[in-house]
């Protein structure tokens, strides 16, 4: 298919002069690609995303310092990204891709898919998950809705990028399988399944290469082997060294450089040092690119449906937040929440009015309107009932005799009332696109307000606002707890219809709230210094490090409360034709209202030969049931999810065997397991005189030969004294011997000889 | 110094034919080198150390099945590495000497320094810590000891072989600064201190290169940074790739290769792909360490002084033995240990009769005698109350009746006691060269018979034996503890020494004891898979693990009790001329009977630029106090030990600073802290387009510049709506830019071009 949509753009590119090619390869301006009057050929606008549209005003300096429009702020990744729902994603993006094309805008650039490797990366709010198959399916999900309005998607920040300390230098030094298995994961799952109009490479490096100049990335990987047919475009500012990152396959550098790049590229193919195809390939992709937006951007008329578009930006946040805890409050039975009307409450914290519902950095827009959580419960409860005290202060400086004065009247309130509803969270400077944090603990001066509250009022219920994790030492002595992430620009009435029970609470956790920030799996490695971060912890990103450790955490990946209850029958798999496994499970709402239920599957493979974590998501389903209903759901867990990297072969290898599958309602809530038979990969190794005895023995053709001398070998030293202790299976040890020294122990007369062990490697090798 | 070496050795070398000289670069049989009966060059032999010769008659097999001629057993590094005591460490070294020497023998293969990376290392045992100061102290007091005998060391095994696991082939993947500070930073210091004979490469790679044909690690860094002067042998059977091996500084090739290898050498020189000189060198190498063997080996006349020997052994394993707990029993008051003559004592478990006192595979020797613990207990007490039960089987496949049997034999025995004393530990099968551990448990019928006793008699005082870490469950249940490790042939005697207070122990952890396996710092990436091993802990190994993530463990690193106590004074430090830091602390024995301290003494830089562990070992000290005796111990950090490795550099650096000195009695028991300044090291960057915006402020010429223009700029942006969160400080996210790429933001009509750019980065750049 590349070469198709190539030779579709190559039909103009051969009207293009070397310099009218070149100068297609850069922007210019900050959001504009170059036009070619003399051909007709348009400049096409791409601007941020991801949870909105941030088109400036007059043409913007990227820094934001210029208005931009406003648009619909939807729920930011962490948020949406909660509902664990595909088809929730896809209507967002739908509704992004319609407000797109009305403002013309080619590209909206997003998603951005990166793993939360640490909680404490700065623009974790802008990310889906710490797993890659969340990020994937949730990425997919988006693209493909915004791309079904006829405007492009830039998939990012492509790839490694986990951090933003240090972002222009630092090299994700990772290694092969953590960096397929987990950190490419989700952007091949994206490509794949909905073909984003382009990818943008990131700024930093992977393994010591820049990204917006490593052919491996974005050629080999991207291109050949995940059939990638759009356009690399750079982070603004990502690129290092222009002509190299060309040849690599980086092919629109944005913004403009002046064009002191374009030059560049001219100068390399007059000069020889670069070939022209290679100037053609990426001019074409920049045309075909143009093309598509010509045909889709602009193609739907505004004015945009504000309200309708406000209303879904409700649901959506609805569905992003995750009820972490709701236990009986200290007098009366049942649960905290839903909150009843016609009993009084108490609204504390700076967050009720000055609601923190987007991260800052180059996604933060402008909104169409902000709803008021005050006036959203009014409207919920009765007005006579509902009582408002800030509580704390945000500000940067906040003078001490106010703070005192704010927590002592929230304390005062408080205690007049017969629940008190605290809204916590970072402030905004607390976490940001462009630096990451340093701990992730809520201020202190919140924490004091929650505990001198606690004293008045055990009734407690505590909403948070926050992009990144936040450790919750208070989890064992409040009722309830509702995780309320960023909501976007309607996040106080779906605050208004959680609490109140109008919207029954229904997020998971697509990342583990730890109970320290020292136990996170990057403590030691995060950021890094001197411009390299060691991904020390390999696979064992977020619960897979938790799990494998056996380690304790506040809340585990995957939970999330409801107001009804869910049971789950047993589950059955069966292997179809292409290898997907496909997994029913009958779930049964046991509540007394209607809910949704985040069904998830995570795998094993008991006594594999291969390290794996102690289990892995992969296929995940929300479902819609009424109070009483029950129903089959079903998931497909798709074979290549069941592959792990093989360093050896350079390549995706199913391990065969008996997989459990787990059915579950979080990563420690395990509620059905199926065994699952598995038929495993062909691995052929080649062999080498650094090939193990082991391989060889393992070998279809050789092995047998191997296999009877050595038992002749053995037997011959039964009975002799031994430094190695009794009872000990040698054969271990032998068996990870480099067959090429084997003559080490049994060489000389009538042993083993270099050319013996030569011939059978030449044996091993032949063509079959 | 090489050079003088390398030349007197050439003038002998220029006597030789290529094919002469190739011969000595392989053994001629297992354990001894290639004669030149021309030139009445002779064979010199080695052997397997460390803690004992192992010398095979009739030439031997390597794997021992040889028998070897008797030698004493002194206690394994695991064990004698405990007293932390470089005088005593010497005396056993010198005693090793000695024995090489009569038995004629050039060089014991010994010692093995490597970091205990991992407690399931199943060669622990013959190393002497997680700490390379420990390592690298010890290491170099044996290798004096045992030189100043006019016999060899072999300094092993050269470098980051931390796992038995696929050892001929698994690359460690490790980054420099752990590499340099922890991995190397031991053997760095024994080259430095005590120049051994030979240094030993190990079978493994390194970042992807065999030890054994490694340039960087046999030649830049062992002697062009270190000043190795002696000859590098492999281990035997670590040859790869011979000609590339020669090439790197792998001077002789252990054992024979039937001269394979040789003829290789030869054929190389002959068609021009090696230079000959390489070969003069390696050969005159062999040269030099003939000529230093045959002034040395057999000087000294046997035959050996067997009891003076084992006295040795006795006073050496009672000083490695920790005493991990030390609590009142629970019928009586003080505590449980010492055992006091005239109550009567249950001796339990299969190691007394059957005691473990060394580890398998080569290092394994055959003792002049075995102390019999029993015996010397009844030496020590009234045999009328000394009693002896098996308790358990230590055979492969014990019979469940015969098990039974046992245990309810010593459950008896103990209930009519007065104090049970328990020999617990892992049989031998369970640890050896050769292989690793699977996890760190006793054997779970050990630990039955424990909880069987301690119901009928909570009186328990539990003997450990065993070489790697053990995880210790019952540590709150049982009243007293004695690690003892493996302790050599006189183990025996040394336990009842200090079981009755004859000796009063001393010894401390060199290891942490982690509470479980899970916590340990290599838990998921050990020992790897597909013969690479990630060492993705880095820096953080063993307690700078533990420490740096504030987890609990079950005994902290350096600690040990003793039957008296000891009290601190407040520390003192001085910074000498050379710069090392000189600290003076009091210590005073404030208990009834004579003992000895270890102090210790760690650094820390508070505030530092640079990351490290919270607390690093940089010196110690074993003092002997008589009850009620105080001395000010002084003791030396050395400048060098402070620097980190800077990659930037690719050069120790010292970072100034106020360090904090902690003198302590363990890593997790700080007695006295001293704040110290320390001048740094200047660090001069060259700038380049990559230089963070950050790094050129810094830099003294073009900084200030650049921070004139850079406040500027800020100015002017002052007040503008930003995408930025009110109160963010933007100047780290400016510093971290690249100042290639500060044209994107201040490009233009009277901004930023690349021709400004590089003059500031040539002006930097230029001699001053």
């Amino acid at each position: 298919m590349t070469d198709t949509t190539t030779r579709g753009a190559a039909a103009t590119v051969a009207d293009l002069t070397l310099e009218e090619k070149a100068s297609l390869t850069s922007g210019a301006s900050f959001w504009y690609t170059k036009p070619i009057e003399r051909l007709g050929i348009p400049s096409i606008m791409v601007t941020d995303g991801p949870h909105g549209l941030r088109k400036q005003r007059g043409g913007g300096d990227h820094l934001g310092l210029g208005d931009s429009v406003p648009a619909t702020c939807f729920p930011p990744a962490v948020g949406i990204g909660s509902s664990w729902d595909v088809d929730l994603v896809a209507r967002v993006g739908e509704a992004l891709g319609i407000e797109t094309s009305i403002e013309n805008v080619a590209v909206l650039l997003g998603p951005g898919i990166n793993i939360k490797r640490s909680p404490l990366c700065g623009r974790n709010f802008e990310y889906f998950s710490e797993d890659p198959i969340v990020s994937g399916v949730l990425g997919a999900a988006i693209v493909r809705g915004i791309q079904s309005k006829g405007v492009g998607t830039s998939l990012k920040h492509f790839a490694a990028n986990n951090q933003e300390n240090d972002r222009m230098r630092s090299s994700s030094d990772v290694d092969p399988r953590p960096l397929r298995e987990i950190y490419l994961r989700g952007f091949e799952r994206v490509v794949e399944d909905a073909q984003p109009w382009t990818v943008m490479c990131s700024y930093n490096r992977i393994n010591g290469v820049y990204a917006s100049e490593d052919p491996w990335l974005l050629t080999k990987v991207l291109r050949d082997e995940w059939g990638f047919e759009g356009l690399v475009v750079s982070d603004w500012g990502a690129v290092n060294e222009r002509v190299p990152g060309l040849a690599a396959g980086m092919d629109l550098e944005m913004p403009s450089s002046m064009g002191i790049t374009d030059a560049q590229i001219v100068a390399a193919v007059q000069g020889g040092s670069l070939e022209e195809s290679v100037v053609d390939v990426a001019a074409g992709r920049v045309l075909e690119l143009v093309r598509k937006a010509s045909e889709g951007a602009g193609r739907i008329d505004g004015p945009l449906d504000v309200d309708a578009h406000h209303a879904l930006a409700r649901e959506a946040a609805g569905r992003s937040m995750v009820l972490l805890k709701n236990e009986a409050p200290a007098t009366g039975s049942g649960t905290v929440l839903p909150l009843q009307r016609y009993r009084s409450v108490a609204l504390i914290g700076a967050f009720v009015d000055q609601p923190r519902f987007q991260g800052a950095g180059s996604s933060m827009i402008n909104p169409t309107r902000v709803d008021d959580v005050a006036l959203e419960i009014v409207a919920h409860a009765n007005e006579d009932y509902v009582f408002q005290s800030q509580g704390f202060s945000i500000a940067v400086d906040p003078d001490p005799a106010e703070v005192e004065r704010l927590r002592a009247d929230a304390v005062a309130l408080a205690a007049d009332q017969e629940v008190a509803v605290l809204f916590l969270g970072l402030p905004a400077r607390l976490e940001s696109e462009g630096y990451d944090r340093e701990d992730i603990d809520l201020p202190a001066d919140q924490l004091e307000l929650l505990d001198a509250v606690l004293e008045v009022n055990p009734n407690v219920v505590v909403v948070l606002s926050n992009g990144g994790v936040v450790a919750l030492p208070f989890a064992d002595r409040v009722p309830a707890i509702v995780e309320g992430w960023l909501l976007g620009q309607a996040g106080g009435g779906a605050i208004a219809d959680v609490l109140y029970g109008v919207v029954n609470p229904s997020g998971k956790l697509t990342e583990t709230i730890p109970l320290r920030l020292e136990d996170t799996p990057a403590y030691l490695d995060f950021p890094g210094e001197f411009s390299h971060v060691r991904y020390g912890e390999g696979l064992f990103v977020g619960y897979r490090w938790y799990d494998a450790r056996h380690m304790d955490v506040a809340f585990p990946f995957g939970h999330g409360l409801s107001y009804t209850t869910f049971a789950y029958g047993p589950a059955t798999a069966q292997v179809g034709a292409d290898g997907d496994v496909e997994v029913r499970v009958p779930v049964s709402n046991t509540g007394d209202r209607a809910g949704r239920e985040v069904v998830q599957v995570y795998t094993s493979l008991p006594g594999g030969a291969v390290q794996r974590p102690e289990r892995e998501l992969k296929a995940f389903a929300s479902v819609a049931l009424e109070a009483g209903e029950s129903r089959d759901v079903v998931l497909t867990v798709r074979r290549k999810d069941l592959a792990y990297w093989d360093i050896r072969t350079d390549s995706w290898v199913v391990e065969g065997g008996d997989y459990d599958f787990d059915v579950a309602a979080s990563s420690r809530d395990i509620r059905s397991s199926v065994s699952v038979t598995v038929e495993g990969d062909p691995v052929a190794l080649t062999l080498s005189r650094t090939s193990s005895i082991g391989e060889v023995m393992a070998h279809p053709v050789v092995g047998p030969i191997v296999q009877a001398a050595i038992a002749q070998m053995m037997g011959g030293m039964e009975g002799a004294t031994s430094i190695m202790p009794e009872g000990v299976d040698m054969t271990k040890m032998m068996e990870s011997f480099p067959i090429g020294r084997a003559g080490m122990f049994a060489a000389g007369e009538g042993g083993i000889t270099t050319e013996m062990i030569d011939g059978l490697i030449a044996m091993a090798n032949a063509p079959q």
